[in-house]
Formats: structure tokens, sequence, C-alpha cells
């Protein structure tokens, strides 16, 4: 996989994932970042670096790292009171990666996906990331409902964010137990089996004339009640 | 101004700004909110649509409207105990757009950004709201120190968010006075000036390895703290 952008490139030198070859522009190549990797970095024109990853967002800079090493759900629940962040079928990456970026920068035990009409991570979701993604344990599951039974069953709460849930967000108390929180696509919102595995579903208050938060801002919003309640 | 998207075009016809003319795709043009608006459209293919407006980004949908109106900053501080947004030179229209979706769902008294090196009001931003530009107060000013000095004239504590500020954002009461809370780009944060003519900087935790949310993230998480203590 060829991972693109600045934060992108830094943040897998910095994680786990391997790293065997990075193109820099001159300009680039120069970064203090990149001087105990020298004899990783080829030069190359802002063309060829476009070239090699396929699009126009590298800032200068692309790398071929190992394919991203997802976690298994198994481990997300081993964690004593775990906060995880489970996602159904968000399909824009820019959203999947700016809630990994979130998720990332406030913690979490890790982020859940379906295997299935969902977003990946692909190098389009690193960048929206800031390479967030790196440092973030996430997990496939073949279905979200069945996840969500197996952290009830260990002991997590289940809560999914659904416009016009009676509970607000900020009146319940995140602190007793593991916590899974679920957000749906914007379009649709959480599908009927999932939002029926939840133990609740809770909504953020819509005080304008538009009728939805994005769903980045509302994982956003949410996320960091959690860690202001756990913390 | 030539707006592209259905949320762009939908909350264009229900806000203020006068629309003359909308040009659709004959599968957008039979959506139901367009019914009360026949005269206005034509129909157009893809392609013209998009050479129109200038975007890929169009979704079947653009429609000439009127310059967007930015109401005077004396406007916003005439409010009682009003909450206002303050942004210090984003430029990426993206993260204004989104900024403003959040401000207009958690019903902000209004937004405020300075005339030079901002992102204004463009197509684009009003894309990356969602339309909620047009229901939001969003005022211009040609200097934002001097404006957060009038706030404060006014009755209102200025709050800047900065990295590594010592009050964490959730410690802070929002409840008494009319509120400013300044966030800068995402590159260098609050000028100094900026950080300067503040009352108070404020910081949002980061838990992980990345360096910092973003901006849009960040605004939207102080935003409905804000909203969380004032309700």
């Amino acid at each position: 996989m060829i991972v693109y952008g600045t934060n992108s490139v830094h943040e897998a030198l910095r994680g786990p994932r391997s790293v065997s070859q990075i193109w820099a522009t001159k300009r680039v190549a120069q970064r203090d970042w990149l001087d105990r990797h020298r004899p990783l970095v080829s030069l190359a024109t802002s063309e060829e670096v476009e070239a090699l990853c396929h699009s126009a967002e590298h800032q200068g800079i692309c790398a071929q790292v190992a394919p991203y090493r997802y976690v298994p759900a198994t481990q997300l629940l081993s964690v004593t009171q775990p906060v995880i962040v489970a996602l159904d079928q968000i399909q824009d990456p820019q959203n999947f990666g700016a809630i990994c970026r979130t998720a990332e920068c406030a913690r979490v035990t890790g982020v859940v996906i379906p295997k299935r009409r969902s977003a990946e991570v692909t190098p389009a979701v690193c960048r929206a990331s800031a390479g967030a993604v790196e440092h973030l344990a996430i997990a496939q599951v073949e279905n979200l409902a069945n996840f969500l039974a197996e952290a009830k069953e260990s002991g997590c709460w289940c809560y999914g964010t659904a416009a016009g849930a009676s509970a607000r967000y900020d009146t319940v108390d995140y602190r007793e137990e593991g916590v899974v929180v679920v957000f749906g696509s914007e379009g649709s919102g959480l599908r009927p089996r999932v939002a029926q595995s939840c133990d609740q579903l809770i909504s953020l208050p819509l005080c304008g004339k538009i009728e939805s938060l994005n769903v980045s801002a509302s994982a956003a919003i949410v996320i960091y009640e959690i860690l202001r309640q756990k913390t």
C-alpha cells in the first residue's frame, strides 16, 4: 500500500507498520523527521509522487508500507472497561479518517467497522486521519450486531446514536462500565438490527434549522464527553 | 454566486437569500422540496451542471443565488449573553464549512472571521456546511484582536483555544456571561496578538500520539460543551 501526505508518512514511520520506501520532493526530503530514515528516501518530482500514489493530495511525499494490520475484535473486549467506537457502514473515507483521528486523540481502546459496505483503512483514510490510524486499534467484524451482543456479554454497555432518541448524550453516565458507542452513516443512520442491539439510544441536541450534524462532529462530541466523564 | 449540492440549494431556498435560477438533472428535479419552486428550475445534464458550478461535487443540482449577506459584528454583540465563534485565519473551506454546520446546529449567536487571509463564504463553504451558512449570522471584521476588545467591553469573556494551555476546556464555567471562543488555523494556531486579546486560553486533552485534533473536531467539542453547560 502506498500512503501519501506528510502526516501519513510521518506516523507510519512512528507506528508499527514497516515502511520499505519513501519518495519525496527535494524540499520535503529535507524534513528533520526523515533524518533517521535516509536510506529509504528517493528524490522524486511532484508529478512522480502523484503518479505513484494516484492522488493530488500527496504534499510532496508518499511511501510504500506494509498492509494495514487490523486487530481481532476480541482483543478490544479483553481490556478492562474499554471505550470502543463502532461505525455502522460509514463509507466516506473523510469521515472515517476524521473519526479515527479524534478517537486516537482521546485514546479510545479501538474502533470497530463491519467488513462489508464500510470504508476500510485505505491511503485516503490514512491521510484524512492525519496518520492516526497507525496508532489506533481497528477491528473488522463480519456482523456488527453480533459484535454488540458479544460486547454486552463481556460487560460493556452499548449506546447507539440516533437522531431524536430521547436520552441526550450528556445525561448518560459512561463511567461505570465499558462503553461501546455506535455511529451510523449520515444518510441512513443505524440499521434497525444494529439499533436494536444497543442497550440505549442517545441523541445530540439540534437547536438550529439544519437537520443533522456531520457524523465526524457527532463522534467528536460524544467521544470527548465520554473522556470528560472518565477523567 | 452559484451554489451547488443538494443541501446548499435546499437551504438557500429555506433561508433569506434570493434564488433566481436552479439547474437540476431530471432525477434530482423530481425532489419534493423543489415543488414550490418549479418556475425557477431548468433541466440540465450532469455535465451542464458541472460546467455552471465548476465543481464535480454538485450532486446534480446548482442554483444562482444573491451574494452572501454578512452581518455587522456589532449585531452579534448586541444580543444578551451571546455565544460567538471566532476563527483566526482558517483558510480551508472544508473546515470553515464544517464549523459553520456545527455552530448552526448548536444555535450559536454567530461566527466572526477576519476579512483578510480567511476562507469566505464561497460555494465550497456552502457545500461543506450542508447549507448551514444560510441560517447562520457570519460577520467579517477588519481586525480580530480589535473585535475581541470590543466583545470584552460589551461584557463577553473571550476564550482562545491553544494546544498546551493549562485550563482544560471543560473546567471553565461558560454560563455566567457572553462567550467568544476563538479557534486558530491547524498549522499555526492563534496569532500572538489574538491570543493576547483573549481573557483565557483553553485546551483540549490529547491523550494519544497524534499532536492535534482537526480544528473542526475541536470546535464541535467546545461548542457542544458550551451548549451543554448553558442548557
